[in-house]
């Protein structure tokens, strides 16, 4: 495989204008454009503009409407639901977590649970807008169905990410950025890509069974949940799995479980929907509502100096704090640019003449 | 193994003397035994009356305070930070939850940070409170460290449990309750009293390798995070641990990481400690602070009722819903009394000539 290089300048002001073609405003365009190329440059590849012609075949089969009118629906001093009105994802999450942050703001927390929505790319953008503020940021949502929970071949379950961010002092973010899935669909691609088998432990055959067979989710098979298989605890990351889902959708009146409707255009959802769209949960504590933020953020900075200093079992091998690896990627690739796959590239190049507009 | 059964009234009233003798107050006694039995009574023997006898020698090396001046000492309307005093983590976690329920009930959602605690019991407990006034219940607490991150050989965490707790309708509520490593030490112990080797993925010897020796940890070795490792998501294991640790003592005050206080009596803390006591976290959230709390019942029934149906690989052995196996041995040992281990009946036997009282 080939990764040619691109300046992030050239990749965002090319994202912006696809979402204009799309019908966004300028404001929703720069915003969306802003969420995928935090992913590319954090380095979660699979989340950025790899993924612009997955929402642009949403769009085009009447799944996402590029004006929507996002509203809350339902409130208290600390809480809210809003109802994307089946807008972007991308910019439907920033909206709720504007608000979380200000009831934060207000009364030391804010949740928000979003309803009728759509992908809304990485769960860390979302948690880590409210590290800037001194507060903590929580940020989770479902997703297409995917996984089966513990004893079943049922698909029922997205890979329903959940993030935690931590305001640190001298150091980055502690950024907990997470599938509740053992492996994500992403790596069963590069595998399949490379020819090669994956770990047992990632995938079931539709009957099933453990497999290698980095195939086997395109023969009725499933993912996952963290954990493998009930021995190593595959009912936690069901549990988990489940929280995302009843905190995003059951709360907030989205399609939940297997009624999630697919990111993929070529599906579509199930008929009988129990709800709106996809859901999302969002939320905001300040620091400072618990300890002074000085306090908190050098205690911080001791927890993370002393885990990156645990003995290592293979000395070229540290700990890794969890967000770190984002936060370098960011400072390098803002630097020297993103690298795209050959076939991202080509998917860019498509929309370009598909929109009329200037290629990368 | 024998498994001599006892009623329920005859452990509650045999623990709360125990807890008096201790000094506790009579309303500290029997909120602590009501902790206690409901672990035994949800059938997770491993933090029930088990424990008893490791809270009275924590005590006897004055590390447990039975007379504590439990107090907020930070607060906004919706988040706090207590101070236990070193109280039992039996009543400090309580104290905290009613503050968090108290909150939600006036603002939407309440908060509460723990320092200066010791042990609460299960988690399920404390969060499960807050499903009886119609809110989403959160618990978490740090732990003595016997769990090694990815990359590391060192015991830096505990196992760190996470709970939510959702009311149901017709069902019992979906309580999701969670060691953050692979397994809990207590799997350990069964498989050590059994001369059994345990399954590899659960604990690493002290130079870093995945064993099936039960008694590993005896020997430097250390529990692995959930996920086991780094191919299979031990590093989102150790991300949610990270955050438990993070919301229960960085944010208090309280030891975080291999500072924390050791539970067993006859490991004193570290010297140069950076907090007081062990941490919790607890939170509530009022449902109808998101949509009616009809609605979200009758969806959650709804979705409960889709998962428990899914198709079961083994016909014999349906999906089980998180919380619904401690619900259904509730009910059970409510009926027919609670089993005890025959080392647990020595136990208790020996805290009652201790203490001069009648034994069970």
């Amino acid at each position: 495989m080939n990764f040619p290089i691109f300046p992030e300048k050239a990749i965002r002001s090319f994202t912006e204008s696809v979402f204009i073609k799309m019908g966004c405003s300028e404001e929703h365009a720069v915003l969306a454009a802003d969420v995928l190329l935090a992913s590319d440059l954090r380095g979660i590849d699979s989340h950025g503009v790899a993924r612009l012609s997955g929402y642009v075949r949403l769009w085009e089969k009447q799944r996402i409407n590029t004006s929507p009118n996002i509203r809350v629906v339902h409130e208290t001093a600390t809480t809210a639901t809003v109802d994307g009105d089946r807008g972007l994802g991308l910019v439907v999450a920033p909206f709720a977590m504007k608000l979380a942050i200000e009831k934060a703001r207000q009364y030391g927390s804010g949740w928000v649970s979003v309803r009728n929505s759509n992908h809304f790319g990485i769960a860390g953008y979302h948690a880590t807008e409210a590290v800037k503020y001194d507060m903590i940021g929580f940020a989770m949502t479902n997703a297409s169905p995917l996984v089966a929970p513990t004893f079943t071949t049922e698909r029922l379950l997205g890979t329903n990410p959940m993030c935690y961010a931590f305001p640190a002092g001298k150091h980055a973010p502690v950024v907990v950025d997470m599938a509740t899935a053992a492996a994500a669909n992403g790596k069963l691609e590069i595998a399949q890509r490379a020819g090669k088998a994956i770990p047992e432990g990632w995938v079931q055959t539709k009957t099933g069974e453990s497999t290698s067979d980095a195939h086997a989710l395109k023969t009725g098979g499933s993912l996952l949940t963290l954990g493998s298989d009930r021995e190593h605890g595959s009912h936690k990351g069901f549990g988990l799995s489940a929280t995302v889902d009843i905190l995003s959708a059951v709360l907030s009146g989205a399609n939940y479980g297997p009624w999630v409707p697919p990111f993929v255009a070529f599906l579509d959802p199930l008929p009988d929907l129990p709800g709106e769209g996809i859901g999302h949960f969002v939320g905001a504590m300040r620091v400072d509502g618990f300890r002074p933020v000085d306090e908190f953020k050098s205690h911080l900075d001791n927890w993370i100096e002393r885990f990156k200093s645990a003995k290592p079992i293979d000395p070229e091998q540290p700990v890794v704090i969890p967000g770190e690896p984002e936060f370098e990627a960011e400072k390098e690739r803002k630097l020297n640019g993103i690298p795209l796959d050959e076939s991202v590239v080509k998917d860019l190049k498509e929309l370009a003449r598909r929109f009329g507009i200037e290629g990368l």
